[in-house]
């Protein structure tokens, strides 16, 4: 069997060996797992930026492949334990919506991570990505059944996700973050882009600001003078060539952006 | 036979590439070997926040874990290099106290690794982590046995690490640290927060400023008003639901915390 | 055979999953590579900076490790994508100056990657560390021979690196930068600095300034004065003892330094 792989997101830092322990903790179970970190600088207890990272990575890695994800604002109050199993990966973290984007998969299913023997002995109140998610995420990575991990739970929590949506002929999403170049990321969708390009010129405004044409690469755009073009993650972006366009535009998560033919 | 583990703690960070270049020289010894950071943000040549560090993960690692660590202000001078195994676990890097917590162990054994075999060829004067201390990690993770490192250490150095004490009916600690979230990380461990508690109510004085009660989880605390509670690295802690007790607080390490019954 | 290494370079920063996303696309090609992090906080776009970098870290992994950079001003441009086998290494990544100093080796033979079989199916226009370069190097790692990845090659971009001349009596280099701890980096390689000490003692001037005789440990410093010392990476080095020589000197890249017998 090829070795499991078990990728890890977390608001935790890398200051403290807070991560470094959870790896510990797998590798106590399962000494064959590869590791691999996605970010922990998720903005702390960030739900959405959580599911957003995880939501653009994970198809990237193969079938099998195991999740981990913690931020967790809720650890130590009532909120469940989640091991989801969807699109023939797996999700381990909070119940606090950070998987809904797995969970449009027709055949999701899951589990409240109760059963002890696969916990901790000691479980504390505020460490459950150690306590609890770690542990899960080793033994599943050690070959055992999602069901086994505790009883079925089928009302995962769910978040509302940034998305689009048409407004007669164009296309009207969001600002949802922005990456560490300074490029803006947007919630509107490459296909949706390259549908409206089909039928002729388009243009985006951003905030109501006329940004101009989807620009085929960074190197096409004019320095100090934010453009559109769509990014890796496989959305619209706005970028400043040699510069930040979050400096220079200052538009915050929400800020409208509109997509539409001229 | 398992896959040996290696863990690195280095006040290095990552901007450079001084930790990878420690991990290729331990892969050219030990292929196997699992790498594992716990973390390369100590503050430079802050050897106490190192050894608390380390102090507080080893034991979420399986048994025969090699933990590495470099913070390193003598490198260069006289001060010795140290191989210790204590508690069924190695401990490797300079001989300044940084490994203080293991010798508690009765069964700690220690060499000063001089053998040139088990070094780099050329040993420069300032980066004994990748000339002598990866070395002797990697040939430890490929069999080779401690004693075969060099010649037998019996006085390795010790520092204070920050501990506690017993004051009439109170416990007395300070503050160690903070971490990533800006709670203040103090020196009184669960056990005797969860003594007192058995006794009845408990209040807890920072810096003489009464913070009120030890709370069970983040979520019970008020926005904005710092309070106590059992961290994760089962120690009291001082939080500021989200916020930060550093940022309002600003309690310096070594500040006195102090926890009674009322 | 021995699990293959990769190592990994890039200006991503690891905030956003981006690297995470190289590793599980090289992954899915090659299950048993061990990945190595060089650093992922090269300055954007700097790609003397990455090949500075890379050119002191290769020599430390084993033959036969694969060695992927992405500093990639010119993603989506013309540039073509690189791979290179020199020194018994491969080294992959855009074909901008990255790699020069690996050109100066005898044997190096080089490829532009180009045989759509060996990317992803789909290749993005901003994002070719994971749809070109990572999809190489785990290919590479899995055996492919290098010459199927593509045509060969002959004429590698090579760019400028930072170098060093002698100047009558004395060796003239520069700043190429400064690490985490305020030390500034020249370009005058020890071998240099010990030809001119065997004839004698030495002195060092930054910019003009004298900064007397190369000390032989960092513990051999005066607190606060700058001093000049044979670094961790071969180079000659300022460094300011329980200090920052770059916030106390703010001597820029490609400021002169000098070294001369008194």
């Amino acid at each position: 069997m090829a070795a499991p792989i078990i990728t890890l997101t977390t608001d935790f830092g890398v200051r403290d060996p807070f991560v470094g322990v959870m790896k510990g903790v797998i590798l106590g179970i399962c000494r064959g797992a590869r590791l691999v970190d996605l970010t922990h600088d998720i903005a702390p207890q960030d739900v959405v930026a959580g599911a957003l990272a995880l939501r653009d990575a994970w198809p990237f890695f193969p079938a099998g492949t195991i999740h981990l994800a913690v931020v967790d604002p809720g650890v130590g109050s009532a909120r469940r334990a989640l091991a989801l199993s969807a699109n023939g990966h797996y999700f381990v973290g909070p119940d606090n919506g950070l998987f809904t984007f797995a969970l449009g998969a027709p055949d999701w299913s899951a589990v409240s991570i109760e059963a002890p023997i696969y916990r901790l002995p000691q479980v504390s109140q505020t460490y459950h990505g150690r306590d609890i998610f770690a542990p899960a995420a080793g033994h599943l990575a050690a070959g055992v059944d999602l069901e086994r991990l505790g009883p079925a739970l089928h009302d995962p929590e769910r978040i509302e996700i940034p998305s689009w949506r048409v407004d007669g002929a164009a296309v009207v999403g969001q600002v949802i973050g922005n990456d560490r170049f300074g490029n803006r990321l947007t919630s509107v969708p490459a296909d949706r882009v390259r549908a409206l390009a089909s039928r002729g010129r388009v243009t985006v405004e951003l905030e109501g600001r006329d940004l101009g044409a989807v620009l085929a690469c960074y190197a096409d755009g004019a320095a100090g003078i934010p453009a559109p073009i769509i990014g890796s993650t496989g959305r619209l972006e706005v970028f400043v060539k040699n510069g930040s366009a979050f400096a220079l535009l200052g538009a915050k998560r929400g800020a409208p952006v509109r997509i539409t033919n001229i």
